[in-house]
């Protein structure tokens, strides 16, 4: 290929809040392609809450992204070369080439999608890994009855808006808790919650109870802190959390819970997954995912940056919450 | 019956620690058999931490405890009147009579046990609830594969002591976590544990690290508190932690969690549970135990104090951690 690949490397560690300064663009030669290798142009990058976690030094379940590499990530894109009779030029693909506009494959993590029904985009959101997320959360761990009333959080991002769509056509009373009117507005109207819990507006304890007359049976958490803190002393006996992430916390502060005595009082089950573990589950969510997606009973929202210099900003304001949906970054021509 | 009965009565709750004042010790009359009646006149009372959460007046897993009804608790007795053909005088018998010398039952909550070779005390401890409350925790939520390590907190206590003994026998490391050097010596010398952590010695979690070394794969927690943040920080991938008691909390203060993002990070499960409700277990487990106490595999220790009039101080002490093993009041003369 002509041109030269545009990559974001880790530049530094965060002290705390992530900042521009931690990321470095930088200019690099497009791979060249060996046998059995494919080159992909990236068309999308998935920008998720996870990354936060693997640019700390840390224990955790994941290998920490190297510094002075190219920023792990998700990316939906486009074979431009091949030499893997699998793939062929013009084939749309997902994989994990990272922050840059162009990466090569030996095909093993490269994955083939129809983009025939389902947008390129929705396969980083609603029909990928955020989607496969909220099904595994939903259905393994909190796995709720009709009738019951499952809370969110995070209810507008691509993971709890899939969460409660998923948990209402199981008859669940579904509430949302979300970061400002504008976000709680699209929970309730956009994705039919049955109502959403603004916890900007400075007495989410109060209104998490309105909210959840009966109690709360099940609770996907994203955030962990004073939402999970509520929301325990609001758990019915023998209810479930899934704890899939806890941004709240990801700049370092510590989450000093008051409510833990809920677990042992209403005997709760609290449940901590990653859904990267559980491939078994990915070809039968996937596959409910995208018919839901491509008959648009599953509704979804996307965030776009245009650029890859644009990732390190877009990334800061997913952490933020600035985003209303998935956080994609958009690589090629609008 | 000739004689008075008497009687251990709630006369308020308790304003954070529980106090001599909350309670009233009572004559009453010895109550009268009818027919399909047994009349029992308890040897031993069963003291437990769950009792404390039944004095106060606030939502829990069970109805409160009463304003000037005498004191609920599990009861080892005699039979000494029956017009029930189940029970004959002299049958001994286990049931919930409460703080109090005699009880009277229709027979449905009687549990007739065989003394012979499991003494009639060890029915309300090792071979008795507490020892169920092990077996279901250890096996059912813990559940360790062999060489895996398991951390008990209140390890000198009535379930804890046989948490780790089961654990033992399973090929775990165990490790009991207690309050002061004494009870260490009697979890490690008597118990067989691996090793024990004096929380009291004043660097729990540097103690804790240094006895796992492999980190920690499972927990059975009595406690809550500092001693379950410390073990948070300790756990392994996919950990179980079984939540059977708060006991640090009982009186009220609230427990911040710092390390609550382990459960994330370690993906862990943590498992509340009350072992009344798993009724399904307890022919099981008690026969189980009660074969291991017969043969003297299974080690208990009591902390026997003599008179009802002595069950309250007996009861606080309990609170306070001053016994060793199962605290029991013994109703007739020693």
């Amino acid at each position: 290929m002509s041109g030269n690949n545009l990559q974001v490397l880790l530049a530094s560690r965060p002290q705390g809040k992530v900042t521009l300064a931690n990321f470095r663009l930088v200019e690099a030669p497009i791979p060249v392609v060996g046998p059995g290798e494919v080159l992909v142009r990236n068309h999308f990058l998935s920008l998720d809450p996870y990354m936060r976690g693997r640019m700390n030094d840390a224990k955790s379940y994941a290998a920490a992204q190297a510094l002075d590499e190219v920023m792990i990530g998700g990316t939906a894109g486009e074979v431009v070369e091949s030499r893997n009779p699998a793939f062929a030029v013009g084939d749309r693909v997902m994989a994990m080439l990272g922050w840059q506009l162009y990466g090569k494959s030996d095909g093993r993590l490269l994955r083939k999608v129809d983009t025939s029904r389902v947008p390129l985009s929705a396969y980083l959101g609603a029909a990928g890994m955020p989607g496969v997320t909220a099904w595994y959360g939903l259905n393994r761990i909190v796995a709720p009855e009709p009738g019951q009333t499952v809370v969110v959080s995070a209810a507008s991002g691509a993971v709890g808006s899939v969460v409660g769509q998923l948990a209402r056509r199981k008859g669940c009373r579904v509430i949302g808790v979300a970061g400002g009117a504008q976000k709680c507005a699209i929970v309730v109207d956009e994705y039919g919650f049955d109502a959403c819990v603004d916890y900007k507006a400075g007495q989410l304890y109060a209104d998490l109870r309105a909210a959840t007359p009966e109690g709360i049976d099940g609770y996907f958490d994203n955030v962990g802190g004073a939402t999970l803190d509520a929301v325990l002393r609001r758990m019915n006996a023998f209810g479930r959390i899934a704890v899939c992430g806890l941004i709240s916390t990801y700049d370092g502060q510590a989450m000093p819970l008051q409510n833990f005595g809920s677990v042992l009082v209403n005997r709760l089950r609290v449940e901590g997954f990653i859904v990267s573990e559980h491939m078994e589950v990915w070809p039968e969510a996937l596959h409910a995912l995208g018919a839901l997606v491509a008959t648009g009973e599953l509704k979804y929202r996307e965030t776009i940056a245009q650029g890859l210099e644009t990732a390190p900003e877009a990334f800061i304001g997913l952490l933020a919450g600035r985003n209303v949906g998935k956080q994609l970054v958009r690589l090629i021509a609008p």
